[in-house]
Parts: C-alpha cells; sequence; structure tokens
C-alpha cells in the first residue's frame, strides 16, 4: 500500500497536453469530486463547492476566458474547486483557501491515479480572470472560484520532476 | 494501483491520540517531507520551507502555544509547513498559499499510507497563535508559519468519516 500511494504522489504531474475529442466519463468526474470533499477542513466546516464540466460549449467558453487553459478545448472536461463563504468558519474564514486547496490536491492526486491527466489552472485571486470566470459559471456572489482543474486523457508529453530540496529542510527550529 | 491511491484518500482522517512517547523516525519525517515537496505550485516556485521536529523539548514548547495540538507532547513529532515569501510569486504572491496547502495535503497523504496519524493545525493567519509559533521555531521574517503538522502513532479511536455531499456537486455551471 505505502509504495503506490507515495509513487503516485511522486509521480504525479501537471498535464497540459490531452487526447483531443476525449472526455472524461461522467463517473470518473464523480469520483475526483468525492476525493475532493474527503478532504480535511478547518472545523470540518467543508466549505467547498465543485462544478464539473463536461459541456464542450462550456468548456470552450472556459478555455477563451482562462490565459492558461486553452489545451481545455482538447478535453472538454473539468473540475472548478469554489469556497462557499456561507459554510466558512466565522472566526478566521481564510481558511476557505487552504481548505479548498487541500480538496484540489486530492482530486489532481486521484486523477493521477485514475490515468488521467491533470493540471491546476489558478482563478482567485486573480483579478484578471476571477471575475470572467464568476460570471461563465454563474456563481452566486457567496461563491469564488478558487481554479479550474483541466482533466483529460494525457497525450504523453509531461514527466514529473524530482523536487526535494534538502536545503528547504530544517530540523527543530529554523 | 487506483483502488489504493483511492482507499487512502477516502480513509484518510485526522488523527488527535497518540501512543505516549513514540516518535516518528527520522527517515519517515523526511519522506513525509518529501511527499509535500512533490505538490504542484503556481508556476513552479515551490514557495515553502518544512520545520521537522522530533526534539521532545521543542514539541512540548510547540504543544504549550498552540490551543489544538497539545497531543504534540504525545508523540513530539511533526511537521510545520511555511511559506517563503522571497519565493513566492511576483504577481500574485498569494498563490503560496494554495501552494503550501497542496503541500500539507500530501504529507497527510503520506503519512496515512506509512500507518500514522496526523492532524493539520492551523497557524496562519490566526493572529493569536501564529506570532507565537514564529517566535519559537525561530523563523526569518519572509517565513510564514501555514501550520503545525502533528504526526504519531495513532492510539486507534478516530475513524473516517464518509463527507460526499452530492448537493455541493454541480454540472456545467451552477
Amino acid at each position: 500500500m505505502e509504495n503506490q500511494v507515495l509513487n503516485n504522489i511522486r509521480q504525479r504531474r501537471s498535464v497540459r497536453h490531452f487526447v483531443p475529442g476525449k472526455r472524461v466519463p461522467r463517473e470518473q468526474l464523480i469520483e475526483l469530486v468525492k476525493a475532493g470533499m474527503a478532504a480535511p477542513s478547518a472545523c470540518n466546516r467543508q466549505p467547498w463547492a465543485f462544478i464539473a464540466i463536461d459541456d464542450p460549449e462550456v468548456a470552450a467558453e472556459l478555455a477563451a476566458i482562462h490565459p492558461h487553459a486553452a489545451f481545455l478545448r482538447d478535453s472538454s472536461s473539468a473540475i472548478a474547486v469554489c469556497g462557499d463563504l456561507d459554510r466558512a468558519l466565522t472566526e478566521i474564514p481564510d481558511y476557505w483557501l487552504q481548505d479548498c486547496s487541500a480538496a484540489t490536491e486530492n482530486i489532481l492526486l486521484a486523477a493521477e491515479a485514475l490515468g488521467l491527466g491533470a493540471v491546476w489552472c489558478g482563478v482567485h485571486p486573480n483579478s484578471a480572470i476571477e471575475p470572467k470566470i464568476r460570471a461563465a459559471l454563474k456563481l452566486p456572489e457567496r461563491i469564488i472560484p478558487l481554479n479550474l482543474i483541466v482533466l483529460g486523457y494525457p497525450a504523453g508529453q509531461e514527466q514529473p520532476k524530482d523536487k526535494f530540496d534538502p536545503e528547504r529542510l530544517h530540523w527543530q527550529r529554523w
């Protein structure tokens, strides 16, 4: 068990080249959202919502808006991970960002495990992109689009990087 | 492969009861930090640093500071995930928060896969806790303590929760 989980973490890479026209099946999108909702959250508030996209028209619209997600046109499959401020912790509302980022990482790892390719395309707090994505997805005011995870079948050009840097590991104190 | 990774994501739970006096071996702490550094980051800036703690004195000091981490006294094992503002993206510095949260989730999942227990104890942006943790860990100004991940051998009281809520999944648009 431990090797497969650790290997999946190590081997996951951002995939930006997808087999054109091959969408992710709905049951897999649901599986990925389930993985996202399994993430921990501050005081278990689960301050999130997920928009799964597999409609080529909506996908093309988002691809035209987001400057780093043009390849969404190829796969027409994505999940937008959103924060729900109504569910955010009262004392420290900003914890939603950390909770939704953990949910995002779960989805990326689950995609890798399912043989899919995925890449995290940042939306919030990019003021050039966020309002446009919000409008396209018709989000209520309280829902913040954190990112678009573009998903699809990898066209096979990306390799994992070894990013371990022992200088960034300190012991006991700085 | 896919089942073990997905099962690990589903079965991971926050562990707050640890076998007293049983510390996590150093090679496992390094393995966990490696998993953290495998996370994706905006423009691959890797804006992070990790403090691994296995000294009972430092652990007791942190346990006395953090109001929700008293059990760190039992395991004396933790990793503080920190943002490094010098490595943050110039245009959108706040992306470090998302990157470091993804790294944190990798560590939590890797801990589960290694048979360890772990819990994410939030630090930043909790103004009551952050300055004290910063002082205890002797962090330079540019290093922000995002959290303390307390680690140890589970004493066996926590169960995973099924948090899937189909109402939080929308299709195509809100």
